[in-house]
């Protein structure tokens, strides 16, 4: 059997998460029970939310348990099988974590999933045909439900979920403005991916001058926020936002580190006759085919042209991890293990 | 034609207001028109959503114009009339706001309502069977939506809407806990309106302090909360609520007074995938009827009991108000014009 090299929760962050708290092993892949299939990554996804799960404290999801596999989305390729509905050579999609082998229960209901690479590069599984998209889908479609004409804002407007967001949102005819880092994304945002409008956050870095960018960029208000940062961009929005607005919560990235992250005007959730829900995508399944089936329609028309930042080698998987968290990343970040 | 006394908003408060905000003054009513009626008011409400339309900032309604009578409920009796389907003699509900008479078109729609006083005393339509009775209504059954067996909590518990609130909850088998100043207060709202448990938030001053009284109270964490104060309750509900939970946002006593009240914590409303929404209840005339309905039977079957406090005297009101603002009254706030 081959041998696997994995990364592993070493020790919990104090603050900002650092390499030292990884660890990478290897160890021997098992020989196959009767219904398993070993699959070998292509690809790994990093996303936000991983930060999340480092701390032991309350989340919305289990804590990733110390000295074990970091949980994480694969692509990939099965190279063994003994279960009837896989064979070698299939593509499939799964969370096989941050390794670079993984032995699924063939039967595990969602564990694993055969796609076609025929109209989608199989890396697009981690991203906009995967769980970033059906994250944008439903923010979109099932929280903000925006009317034709109607102004919708996306923070990490260049990531994996803010690309998506923006093609779902212009094929509802939505004003679409972005909030990115820098004039590089920025120009990216407006120029390949739809955005009608880009602002760069570094240029206003409180809540006055975010307020009045966005006053500028959504000369109608804001109907609808996607949330994926938090902080005092989420301010400004409330600044901004129309009566009858709705926010899709879906990351707060610039709380992760255990800073608080106060909403300093909570009562203009009541002025505006606002409503502001969280979500995690992966409680709303029954959501899944729909969203899939519309964003890779929208990536074969050639619709949703995203970006994707690869880092090379599962040793790499730590730094390029904590890239993403400080924004470092253009498009998808994924880590290359083939 | 009868002298009216009315009271004007005067100026504007600087942060608390105060009686010297407001104007008493005395005209005659005006002879009646073709379809005008002329009402006598016997009750005045005083709502704390009057408190926000005295600022001239942004809010969720039309300012009140300075040198106006000041806007709010009435009931009372029509003394004569000019359109057929008002006769004097009978008692109606309206807008008439702080003042003893008013003039009223009988065909502009919503004015004017005639009310049965024969099972519903006629002050009730001011409160439980009125607007605040509305208000919980629509915050609990089309907000929080609550399942038989879950937990749901309300501040402010003892005024009209938090009384018509438990009596609606306890009517759809939730657990209703409520938050409310002082043992007097609380006894009423555990002995006599129906709520499991009544906690004083005078004893717990600081998020700490209340989080863990809402745990005792709480047992099985809060699926769904009534906002009608802001502030530190609203931060230690975050703490106790569960996944899923939902609040209805319907008032901010403590901001009203230009005061910043952060919400320390809004990640917890992606970590708990909470839904937030603030509405204002005359936007959703539509349920009415069916709210209205509702409350009259309760109130009928003597499982709504509201209290209510008078004040006599047109002159009354604007002490009243303010008292009101700080909790002083013990459920409904009337002033009695007759």
């Amino acid at each position: 059997m081959p041998r696997n090299q994995q990364i592993l929760l070493d020790n919990r962050p104090q603050g900002e998460a650092t390499v030292s708290n990884f660890k990478l092993v290897a160890v021997d892949t098992p020989a196959l029970q009767e219904g398993q299939v070993l699959v070998r990554h292509h690809y790994l996804s990093l996303d936000p939310y991983m930060r999340g799960r480092m701390n032991d404290s309350k989340s919305y999801a289990a804590s990733q348990p110390l000295g074990e596999v970091m949980i994480g989305g694969t692509v990939g390729e099965v190279v063994e099988s003994r279960h009837a509905k896989f064979a070698p050579g299939d593509k499939v999609v799964g969370m096989g974590g941050w390794q670079e082998y993984s032995v699924v229960d063939g039967d595990a209901p969602g564990m694993l999933r055969k796609v076609d690479t025929k109209h989608v590069p199989l890396s697009y599984y981690l991203g906009t045909v995967g769980m970033p998209g059906v994250t944008a889908w439903y923010g979109l479609v099932k929280i903000i439900n925006p009317k034709a004409g109607e102004t919708v804002v996306v923070s990490a407007a260049t990531g994996a979920v803010g690309s998506a967001f923006a093609a779902l949102a212009k094929a509802r005819g939505c004003r679409v403005v972005g909030i990115a880092g820098g004039p590089e994304k920025c120009a990216y945002a407006t120029n390949e991916l739809g955005f009608d409008e880009c602002i760069d956050y570094k240029l206003h870095p409180d809540v006055k001058s975010m307020s009045k960018a966005l006053k500028d960029a959504c000369p109608n208000g804001i109907d609808g926020y996607f949330e994926n940062v938090g902080g005092h961009i989420l301010d400004a929005v409330l600044l901004r936002a129309n009566a009858f607005s709705r926010i899709a919560m879906c990351g707060m990235i610039a709380g992760y580190d255990g800073q608080s992250l106060p909403l300093q005007n909570p009562a203009l959730i009541l002025v505006n006759r606002m409503k502001i829900e969280g979500f995690i995508v992966s409680e709303h399944m029954q959501v899944w085919p729909e969203a899939l089936t519309e964003l890779a329609t929208l990536v074969a028309q050639g619709k949703l042209r995203p970006r994707e930042t690869i880092a090379q080698g599962i040793e790499s998987a730590p730094q390029a991890f904590l890239g993403l968290l400080k924004g470092k990343n253009f498009g998808k970040q994924l880590v290359k293990l083939v």
